[in-house]
């Protein structure tokens, strides 16, 4: 029988190095030309293969596109967010799994988070139950580094130095004028903090900004906000917090879903209405994760009414997870290898299982390890910032979190400019069939 | 006598770039140790100066200090937007010349946008009527591009670079899923759109995003807008719109300004409202320019609600100005040579002016001088794109546009890196009294 062809999906949400995790899973998998046929993509992950989207990444990219591809944001072969049935038994199945024998698939990659690893667990435990000679190999993928047995997953350093760059700049910019003012940036991350912690490397000396930071680990209380903001303001011209979109006070309510009657009875301007009609409930996703943007604009209005200061509110949005030109080098290179090291555990026989990422310092010096971990242990579970990490009143990071942050964002991706602009690839729009 | 001194304000929005010019006023003021004595630096413009905030910048920066400085955005010596009044026999100029006099200042530089200009004139216009010996010069800067008598103004380029380059990564973002969508970019830009024209160099091969892009040059129609989103949801997946903050409609109402009965009535769910109520008046700032942000949410509800499709929009807000890690190094040249060119006007004896940039291509290889043009002449005035480089439907951009954008985004800034973050020089808190 001849050798077994590879095929690779994305999925989920964009980020500056999904694409390098896919250059590593292609090189490595030219480089075993011995074991491995053809090299496929599904087109729209999952969904897009299920309507026979795919195609032959092996001789449609050259080497200098391959090199492109490395350093391009986004996802190349296009993404979705799609969840395969629970039920084993479901029809989808073995029409899926007819689809992978029609390519000869042997491995299949998939580059994604914590939803797309519930995809590689379900695939895997199809394939075991029905002995089908299929490896499924995860490759972690998310800027919300919450996937757990890893100590931080690609996508997300790159995503943090954006961050800290860009909340650097903002610092700068609202350094400018000699009024009091308030500046607020409201950044992504759901339930875990990770992506918001970053913002503590923007601050370069003592009392330089951003003066507080929050997020969703801790519960967060208005009235406390009033108090740091106060203490702030009396200390400084230019006062810039940052805040994770997520942010929830201790009943559970999202701060982007507080109303106007509920603001209004925060400032003490109106009596608490009694029901639940205070709340604007956020709009929900297909995986049933509510959409939790406006949190800013709440605490910036908060803080004009309150404090009648100078106030401000910025959304980073996606330019958080799709910036290539602040990419993290460190994390380009983990990214890549991350791809190469699932096609070797895949031609080892493995499967079901996900890359992970082990910090294995050489005394004080930043090394990683990789490693398989079990896909089932992964999916649908979620990892937070550990509550040691932020400071006891809630505001701020610890010398922990820099610690364990600053190697991840270490080195330039320096794309090759054409124009101007980054030389970024594009897929040209068309299909196997 | 002993030499005169120099005296250096920044003034308005900050850019990427007002640095650069501020270091070849330094450098070149340096080189000049015969004709000038010390140079001063006001904190926060000439708002700060009638305090009596200014720091020594000759004694105070070291080389390597000014080799930062040159890479450093937003404005390290701080800023104002501060009118002086109309009347020249206000009793703030005797009390502002004796301030000048008592540091013995020949030279004074000004970088600024219109109101700057204005600054710059008056005070100029005040020495001439009372024969005092100070010269006045204005180095331009706004990321808006809109000084006439000028080719382009420094900070525009990095800003056009920032967009452009920013736009291409959402473009890149927003082609990840397989449904149909539409995305707002939303964009700075009051009156004049030359920084949302920017983001046709996003546009990488036909077909590729943005599909639309809208300046405030051109009345803005809801009806003609849908019907152009309707062509192109028709034509694509993806459907990218960049539009300045600053569009409205054949009436003169700002888009931003648009409430839900405007809105619901243009949808055709409610009869038009016969009185102005349907309008929410945009708040004001000092210099009664209307503060115009939430364009993009209008559309986006808009399409949402006419389309039913998926839509997201996104604001680029400050970064637009302060993104020094995307400067464009012609911009960072061109404003530090517009710097030392005002040195060279000013030792010549020339006041009353400001330095301009001519295009004087050389074949069709783009090539810049200098020359000083009557301050007078250019202050509250404003230059908007040219009607014949917008597209005849209104929502895009011609060639002539992109030609003439291109060579001020060349070359990058490569700032000194630091922890994983360019390294930026910051102003130590503190006054000259």
């Amino acid at each position: 029988m001849s050798e077994k062809n590879v095929i690779i999906g994305q999925s989920g949400g964009p980020t500056a190095v999904i694409n390098a995790s896919l250059c590593g899973i292609i090189r490595e998998s030219l480089a075993r030309k011995n074991q491995i046929g053809a090299i496929y993509g599904m087109v729209h992950g999952i969904e897009g293969f299920l309507d026979d989207w795919y195609m032959d990444l092996g001789t449609e990219l050259s080497q200098d596109d391959l090199e492109l591809l490395r350093l391009t944001p986004a996802a190349y072969l296009g993404s979705c967010r799609y969840k395969l049935p629970e039920d084993l038994d479901s029809e989808i199945y073995p029409l899926l799994f007819a689809k992978l024998d029609k390519l000869n698939i042997g491995y299949f990659f998939y580059i994604g988070g914590n939803d797309s690893m519930d995809t590689v667990s379900k695939l895997s435990r199809y394939a075991a139950k029905n002995s089908l000679d299929v490896h499924f190999i995860g490759i972690p993928k998310t800027i919300d580094n919450d996937l757990i047995l890893t100590d931080h997953t690609p996508g997300f350093g790159s995503a943090a130095k954006y961050v800290a760059s860009t909340v650097r700049e903002i610092v700068l910019d609202s350094s400018v004028y000699r009024q009091k003012s308030v500046t607020i940036i409201e950044l992504m991350g759901r339930h875990a903090g990770w992506l918001t912690a970053a913002s503590v490397l923007a601050r370069k000396h003592k009392g330089d900004n951003p003066a507080l930071i929050y997020l969703p680990e801790r519960p967060f209380s208005l009235e406390q906000f009033a108090k740091d903001i106060e203490t702030e303001l009396g200390q400084r011209r230019s006062v810039v917090v940052c805040v994770s979109e997520g942010i929830a006070d201790s009943e559970g309510t999202f701060l982007c879903e507080y109303g106007d009657q509920k603001l209004q009875a925060c400032l003490g301007r109106e009596p608490a209405p009694a029901d639940d009609a205070q709340i604007s409930p956020a709009m929900v996703d297909i995986f049933g994760h509510k959409m939790l943007t406006g949190c800013g604009k709440v605490l910036e209005r908060f803080v004009r009414e309150r404090f009648g200061v100078k106030v401000r509110s910025a959304e980073l949005n996606v330019s958080q997870r799709c910036c290539g030109i602040l990419a993290s080098m460190t994390d380009i290179e983990e990214a890549e290898k991350a791809g190469e090291e699932g096609v070797r555990y895949a031609l080892n026989g493995q499967t079901g299982i996900m890359v992970a990422l082990i910090r294995k310092n050489d005394m004080d010096h930043y090394k990683l390890e990789f490693c398989p971990v079990d896909v089932n242990a992964v999916c649908n579970r979620e990892k937070t910032v550990p509550i040691s990490w932020i400071s006891e009143e809630g505001n701020d990071m610890t010398e922990e979190y820099i610690h364990y942050l600053l190697p991840l964002i270490e080195g330039n991706a320096n794309p090759p400019m054409k124009d101007g602009l980054p030389a970024y690839l594009y897929r040209k729009i068309k299909f196997s069939n």
